[in-house]
């Protein structure tokens, strides 16, 4: 089987990829080669024992998405995106990735299906950005496409197209709406939602962190290892139950940012609590304030898909995966 | 006040224009200018005093829209679409008028709005197309977006853009979900729905007509007469109680094809009914099965939004505006 990762340097392609050469296949079938791309050079995996080429490009460039197309992957995870703050500041940029991009990739597809009927399962990010209020306290798996942000918009439009060429037999697709995800490893990116992982990520190592919204806004979360989870379920289950409808919310936790301290209390004790400083900013709150808290989730739920359970375990899950298991 | 129509030699947008024309007014205020322009030369209005240009060129096609939009129309009504039959055979075509099109407009305006603040008003031309099956039988104002066709999936992606750009303070955007326009006079054309029109106009005529579909197929119709309405009615209320959600439903009559076939023996007698030839035709079958049947349209009747309130209205309508008031 070859795989390809559009999107491979960032956190989720680098842990999709370690998983992969990690478990060495994918729905039972061998993983034999490895096509990794992004806008810099995605990391090499020297313990891969397969075909494997890694490049720097960007699809939304003429030209660039056909020549991840000419390997014929079988599977394409499709992650790349500017994320939500950065769409929202930088207009043409949000547009020319996440929608042209996106639009490149399913192109150079459809081409390579009207040479020799190639059609690949395509593996889409989507976000739970694509709602936005007013929404209800729980939101049903049929809510409306209502985003408040360029970045929900472009990944609403990503969906339909998705749908539109899976419908036209260009691909098999399937859409994922990732749940924020939380404890982020690493530096801070320019999403709006950065401060939710950094509350915990910070104080976890004795950092100090920005709080900008008030305690009681609540979000939806998954962490980095159940999104990899996601991922690699969408590309293993038969996609012909979803019919025309190809995007799925997330399973996720539901938690205020008052219960995500809770947690980080109960987890890292008082003194991890206190290196939280609250500044409050109006750009992030009015972005945050759009956003769900809480979804059904059922069609995901019953295909399958997991996530964990409470805040407490997101927590645990970055200690473990992150910290080698010990709070430094 | 100054006016641009995209699409305006369309059957809407010589309708439109007409009565912009003949009325010499849009919300109270004088109109001194039109630009109108279409892939064809649209026609020329001598009736109209003040300055008129029309000319021929393709949104789609880079610098054309900016042409548009180098001039500051006040209102821009965005009709160019290629329809859903066409869009469903020429994938190309559709995506270059329907999405490309939409955005290159869109983008010039924003272009526009940096040099000096433009924000003009746009209505956009939507259509129940957003919506694909399973449907429920009234479909309520938020429904989701499910569209079946490639037409609908650019439509939707236009709405999208529509609230992604007003939110940005580009424009001041308002999407007009079309009902099936019947009974559309003149020649038949691609769309996927023209038979609609088609079982009413050719008997009304004394000419025969095909039915592709079953009697049993309901659907949402509304006469060319309501949609230059809703177009007027668009551009003419104050949009800031839309809020984010800029795109409406309107209006309309549910009728089965039986319904329409007895409207049209109430009004033309058995021998017009005599000249429906039933020619069952899966393509149509399959792209129509999918559409809805009927809409709750509660946003958009509560801002004054109006259609005919029974298919014998429709019928009449057809009659006194396209056949002056005479039936043969």
């Amino acid at each position: 089987m070859h795989i390809a990762i559009v999107g491979a340097a960032g956190m989720i392609g680098r842990k999709l990829t370690a998983r992969l050469v990690a478990d060495g296949t994918l729905a039972g079938q061998a993983i034999t080669r490895l096509t990794l791309v992004d806008v810099v050079e995605p990391p090499l995996w020297p313990a891969f024992s397969g075909k494997l080429d890694a490049s720097a490009l960007d699809i939304s460039e003429p030209g660039q998405a056909r020549g991840i197309v000419a390997t014929r992957p079988d599977v394409v995870f499709h992650l790349a995106a500017i994320v939500s703050g950065e769409a929202e500041l930088d207009f043409e940029k949000g547009y020319g990735i996440n929608l042209e991009g996106t639009r490149a990739l399913f192109e150079a597809i459809r081409l390579a299906h009207l040479e020799d009927s190639y059609r690949p399962c395509v593996v889409f990010t989507s976000s739970i950005a694509v709602f936005g209020a007013p929404l209800p306290d729980i939101i049903p798996d049929d809510f409306n496409l209502t985003p408040l942000t360029s970045y929900g918009t472009q990944k609403a439009m990503g969906e339909l197209l998705l749908a539109d060429y899976t419908r036209r037999g260009f691909i098999d697709g399937i859409g994922i709406r990732l749940p924020t995800i939380c404890v982020r490893p690493g530096k801070p990116n320019k999403a709006a939602s950065g401060f939710f992982s950094g509350i915990i990520r910070e104080p976890l190592a004795g950092q100090k962190a920005v709080l900008p919204v008030p305690d009681s806004i609540r979000h939806w979360h998954a962490s980095p290892r159940s999104a990899v989870g996601f991922l690699l379920h969408a590309a293993s289950i038969d996609l012909q139950p979803l019919g025309s409808r190809r995007s799925l919310t997330m399973p996720g936790v539901s938690a205020s940012v008052g219960e995500q301290i809770e947690a980080l209390r109960s987890i890292a004790g008082e003194a991890a609590v206190n290196l939280i400083r609250r500044e409050p900013d109006e750009l992030v709150l009015r972005i945050v304030e759009g956003w769900p808290r809480a979804f059904a989730a059922e069609r995901a739920t019953s295909l399958g898909f997991k996530a964990e359970t409470s805040f407490d375990e997101i927590i645990r899950v970055h200690i473990e995966d992150e910290m080698e298991g010990r709070i430094g």
